[in-house]
């Protein structure tokens, strides 16, 4: 349980950095000011895991546990100083797809720790790895990442899915995160890269959509 | 209080059911993808009756409780197979209905279960009633139902007044309940059927509302 | 501590006014109905601190003291009564800024005695402070105030980190509320009246920002 616990803390420090990097660069988007540039780096970056923590009735991670602030601080700094100018968006979706494996591994490892069931933990590894992009969408007043077809809450159901497997038959912690990660990961990137979907929803009576 | 029990699972489980229909037609009308799609109806069938628990610092009702998760895939399930076709909006809008007004009872007795008093049973009555349908519209990018001037939050708090009412009376739990569910449901189908309204604000010096 | 919690309990209630009142002043510009009007109200009023509250694992404040709704109910009352007239939009952004300052203090101190680090109290008296209005506009599917390029959570920064500073150079904490209030109001009227604004990001390959 050491070896998960020590996984655990560097995937969420490095699942809130990319996160709240994403965050940041959704403010530099809006040429916010500088608070409010680490204001949405912060909530996106803590945003899915404290609603996971809540949902768990766990302490919220971050409320005793300063740092997670400070790793936000930091993301905001660098995308800040380094900006984000015409690959803006490519970073974004990259970054993005890298906190959502990351964060569909540890929601899952953190339900599991608390005695959740598999099914339980494999929801609270999509919804931890989904609702930082949620929220930061919803903030921004933008459509959310949801409501693109693509591949993107399946490539976090594929991680948490497979980690929680993994585990279950007794594979090593560390080897099952990677797995779970490799796979949320590689879906994403064959959405991003080829623009892949699963079947979609058609009734026969149907209108075209919406906007 | 067993038959307040009983009664209070059977309605936990149709109004998750049903609200979870709609978060499936919601996702339909976008053409999302099939674990979108289930993800769209387990958010918004378990929506309002998480925040309600979050509030009353109640565990969350589905996180020890897996089968509310299967009551929302077998409700995305049917909605999937079954289609809306072209009749899908009146659909949405009268599972809504039968939602509502099985909330606004179920989460002002789960509040008095709890030993909070009429006033707070009646306000999170209306708060689990409303918020599966906001945090649907929310997440779709649409205008919250709220936002329509019709008969809504309106029927929600109809449903609530009367149950916390005839429980007071020490009316029996199953009547108190299915009085509530009545006036809730009778308040929102006139709203619906003859697009009733309640006289709404106009200041004197009114522009006409933004769009 | 008895004076902490004396002006905690008046700024409290002070704070839900004002925010309740700008949730009946945006209700009002849709022209809903009086339950409507009230349920806008009492959302935005309670808002911010009811997420302070979750995030610090803390009983949620109006929950067990339903008198904070009624403050609501009267907020809502006066504006329903008064109107807003041509005037609204100023008054709404005023008494916006009224809440704002009130809760960026009211927020930190709530968490300073909960025996929450400096750090983790300046952020929670910055959510506190501006998440009553984000969930106003999130509602009434507006653009969020934090988008505006103003001065605004820098004016909640200002209030959480004057009154905590103060209060860990141990000056009395109504003095040091006080001073933080004020410089939270100070911040933001400066912001209101002259349109003032922090430098913003600017990327050097920098297309305009999206409408």
């Amino acid at each position: 349980m050491l070896h998960l616990h020590i996984a655990l803390t560097v995937l969420d420090h490095a699942a809130v950095f990319v996160f709240a990097a994403t965050g940041a660069l959704a403010a530099a988007r809006r040429q916010h000011d500088i608070v409010t540039f680490f204001f949405f780096a912060a909530i996106t970056g803590v945003g899915g895991g404290t609603l996971r923590d809540l949902l768990m009735g766990a302490p919220v991670f971050w409320v005793q546990r300063p740092e997670y602030l400070v790793t936000c601080l930091v993301a905001a700094a660098a995308i800040w100083i380094l900006g984000g100018g015409t690959f803006r968006e490519r970073i974004l979706i990259w970054l993005d797809a890298l906190g959502l494996s990351a964060y569909s591994v540890m929601g899952a490892a953190k339900a599991l720790t608390f005695g959740l069931s598999p099914v339980t933990a494999i929801v609270m590894g999509v919804l931890t790895a989904t609702f930082g992009g949620v929220i930061r969408d919803v903030l921004d007043h933008q459509e959310s990442v949801l409501l693109r077809r693509e591949i993107y809450v399946t490539a976090a159901l594929a991680g948490s899915v497979v980690f929680v497997a993994l585990m279950l038959l007794h594979v090593q912690s560390t080897i099952a995160g990677a797995a779970g990660f490799t796979a949320a990961l590689g879906l994403r990137s064959i959405a991003i890269l080829y623009g892949a979907s699963l079947p979609s929803f058609r009734s026969r009576a149907d209108a075209p959509p919406p906007n």
